[in-house]
């Protein structure tokens, strides 16, 4: 079957790879569609190391093909999404049956071959049933959602309270989305472009900053009464941005960081304490039913995710999908790939 | 000046009054809008006991006519909204300086005479200056909208919570917009007539049932696979309403209960012991920015207004005004007197 | 193998009954220490339904006799505490690994013959590892404590404030020793004799109130400045002390019901509004780790479960055990046999 | 009257000062003890910026000895504690009765002369009666009880939880006490001597770790099963010991900040977000009652001053006083001043 392969840094060749076989509790899922987010785009700009060559790829949906020993037959041919990341088997968490506590999750496509392909097998735990109308397409775009729901599930958003959301990437643009529907007042979104602002806009923002023309923290500020905002979250990993976490947010406010990058400056101690301030720190999606939620918010309308969807590529033309996603050229936001 | 007088049961009539004064740290208020809400309406009809000859009313807004020692003559001329109940100024909390936190606040209205009338005063802290922007009309409608924000800042919506809302008067309506507001997945609302269904769907509802013609807990089971809503509140104040709150809940779930009558059937523990639940009793707006907070969630537009705006009487027409309340007649929601 | 048998009201029996076996997944318990708790009382004395003939008793520890096919030979010999409820095997929380979140468990001792006897088998998932330093008898006593800490974990004791726990039988005392560890204030508690007192205040209860001798809820409002108690749990089960929640919890309180019992009188509504209450149905022990961290309050010597074992009997004489238990004579509390 | 004075770095001299009156709405306090804190210790060796000359001292408790205009004179003769910030009396949330919300507060000692005096004038709000039982000197040591509470409070500690306090200086063994009390599971605290050890044990330590002769982040991670602590609070202050709390707390765990010092290494991001970490700043007492229940706690026993103060001066010794605290020679912790 075909797979897409990075063999070095920025080089994306498709290859004939022989047919995943499931083994003992694992499936084979049919890819039908896979998304590519800023990792795999790391991973293929250099930014993440990665041991190559390696099948990129840990967001997708499809069908299962085939199942191994010790699963339902009747999974054969059902819709699923798919969780991203490998439990280790081993732990001890793995051990007594909550394999999403593992402490040792691998990430799909990274720590090994991943989804850019046509058939993938994965462990049965990692299945969503896809319900009846979400498209594939729609269940390949589940992990940002998930991040954000993470992340929002602890920012417990008080109605009517202002947030800002640094950065309008994929979990930008999923947080700008997910925040309007908590109860956000006031949603200030900031990017170093404006190709996001019309999604941010249909997402619920009040005011977009493109940062290259304003300064963004005077900005805040002004459109809070100069208190800062309630809640500060910094998606877009630039060390700019991060850097502007503390003073965007009023006393006794909230922060939440997601965006990561080797290069974030660190976070001075006496504002945090000055301000009184919390600090949310945001790893992951949870593994804690985020993902099932993502997909019910996705079948009932509440995220569209239509918007974001800027280019489609069949598997042919993966190295051009790599191309668009990592230089974000045509206002490009959610790269989809169709085995 | 001329007031509305309840002078017994179904009895309002138009009287000349002398002018109010404004004592130390109180204020005149010319008023500009009343409305009319179920205390209101019990009063006129006996459900709640009042001390006749009463001036009813107490959700109101204007505009300060005169100030009294010790306040601060910028107040005069402003707009502004009123909170409606009196701190009793001899207690504790009164006398250090809290007086939202007394636990003696009476009721304007019926404790003391209310704003159907041309002027009134009030203590200086019962104000909130109204922004540009909302009009008086929107001003004297917050309390409903107060009462909602103290019941979903305690019940804390996880995103994509279901919530059911039984009744769809002023402050079923007010919750059912708080609560699509918040965060609530599927949102499912009752009445006893159609109505207001259409303001419902409106404001966020996703099921509207008619309690008349439909077994409401079975529908709501069938809604929730059988499981029941996350969050059921009851604002309806009827007996077969409050009755069916842990029948429709699911395991672990939540209840909040608002609507008051002397009527209601109690709550049997054992069901709330078996199903895990937590009841949360609604007294009250909570006294705590949650006018403040409404008239922003009004400003901004989050919160529309209008449709709950049935009728409009000139305080001329006052006793009309209380016949349309009482009997809902016409399809009323809310009555807006203008004086 | 010897067993206590229920065979009617009031009836108990030793009798000869196969070894177990344990199927795949299950293990085989040899029994070292039970405990007699309310249930079990309940259904010696026809409170609870039982279907006769019944080997009672589910909290229990001992050591891993023999397992199953597909549990690790690794569990044999080692010393153990069981959770006492039976996961259903068939729903879909059990077939997805998470069978402390099955709704249908069903109660060792009730549903099925349970732990008063030598040897009994168990899935290998109600089992957990005793460490060093926690004796037998001890880890049969562990689930009052995990009543007792699903209880507090809902409740966010904020540090200081007063607490009522209804009430001194074996939960009611767990609670008292809860509370006090968590932060309690002042910490009344109440029972309908003496006889638990010593063990409450050793515990960390401050007052102790009689029932029988005063009035309770003026008592409690007396040492609460008149205002009531932040906190009420009531735990004895006792239509009387069931009564008397609403009255005895402050305004904006926290209510905790516990006691388990069909002649409970039912909650006015009125009151859990106008007091801002907010009410707390417990109905067991959570399922989520609160077994495992009650054993670890044990083994800290956090919690000194010495006081409460009254009386100890070997399997033989199991009949006056049951006898004791249920007249709560000689000043029984907590009742333990040793097989 | 006699006053202690800060003239410049290191000198504290006895001067002779004017008696102060009580302007309206303020009260003149007779001081009858005065606690030494780390604010004053640091405006002595410079670490603080102060306008010299100064009289010193924020923390402290008295007998009401004349009242201004507009306050009740009954208020005369009275003992009292005293929150040692003043509010400024212009701002918005001073305006609306308010005054611990102003955000301008300043501390008394600092930006005006404090209370290292015979007697001072102070805003009757900032008076809070001290009960029978509770002497001059308990209550001129409350505010790092205080500091400790707005802590606590925030961290909301679950029954069991390991808890790290880094830091036994006077807030140090604050939070020691309020944690044990608050339901701390294990309890670890670290010092760079051993003189505050047995009060740290008395007041509930498990664990102490002298820093000078062990790795406390090793042996933090001995005494968790290598997991990290679920609680790590910084009190101390020094770089060191701030560079440490994101690698000893555990994956999912959370941090406060406390110990203010102007060379705190920054915190870095990654791992704050790799290990899923909550980070609370705190940046003093919160002023919403924690002073109350500060004074509730030593009333009622539950916290013994006793041991904490090593040191007792005369003001006419005042010199030495601070000599003592700023070397913390002699195995001092708290030193008290008693005009």
């Amino acid at each position: 079957m075909r797979a897409a392969v990075l063999t070095g840094l920025e080089q994306v060749v498709l290859e004939d790879r022989p047919e995943p076989e499931a083994g003992p509790g694992w499936v084979v899922v049919q890819v039908e569609s896979a998304s590519l987010c800023g990792t795999d785009v790391h991973q293929y700009d250099g930014r993440i190391d990665t041991p190559f060559p390696r099948v990129p790829g840990h967001d997708f949906s499809g069908r299962v093909d085939s199942v191994g020993e010790g699963v339902d037959e009747s999974w054969v041919g059902r819709a699923v999404a798919v969780k991203p990341s490998l439990p280790c088997g081993q732990c001890p968490e793995c051990l007594t049956d909550k394999p999403f506590d593992c402490k040792k999750k691998k990430l799909i496509g990274l720590w090994s071959d991943g989804c850019m392909t046509e058939r993938i097998a994965v462990p049965v735990v990692n299945l969503i049933p896809r319900p009846d109308g979400v498209e594939a397409w729609q269940a390949s775009l589940l992990e940002p959602l998930a991040v954000g729901l993470n992340t929002v599930d602890r920012l417990r958003i008080v109605l009517g309270e202002s947030v800002v959301v640094l950065g309008q990437g994929p979990i930008g643009l999923a947080l700008t989305r997910l925040c309007a529907l908590s109860g956000a007042g006031r949603l200030i979104v900031t990017d170093a472009r404006e190709a996001p602002f019309e999604v941010s806009r249909a997402y619920g923002a009040s005011d977009c900053i493109d940062v290259t023309k304003t300064d963004a923290t005077q900005a805040i500020l002004d459109l809070t009464d100069g208190a800062g905002a309630d809640i500060v979250i910094e998606t877009s990993g630039f060390p700019s941005s991060s850097a502007m976490v503390l003073d965007a947010v009023r006393k006794e406010g909230k922060v939440a960081h997601i965006g990561w990058a080797n290069d974030l400056p660190p976070l001075p101690v006496i504002p945090i304490m000055a301000k009184t301030l919390t600090v949310f720190g945001v790893g992951g999606n949870g593994g804690r039913g985020q993902y099932e939620r993502s997909l019910e918010l996705v079948r009932s309308g509440r995220i569209d995710l239509d918007p974001v969807v800027t280019h489609r590529f069949s598997l042919d033309d993966v190295a051009e999908a790599f191309a668009v996603a990592s230089s974000k050229s045509d206002g490009a936001i959610k790269v989809v790939v169709n085995p």
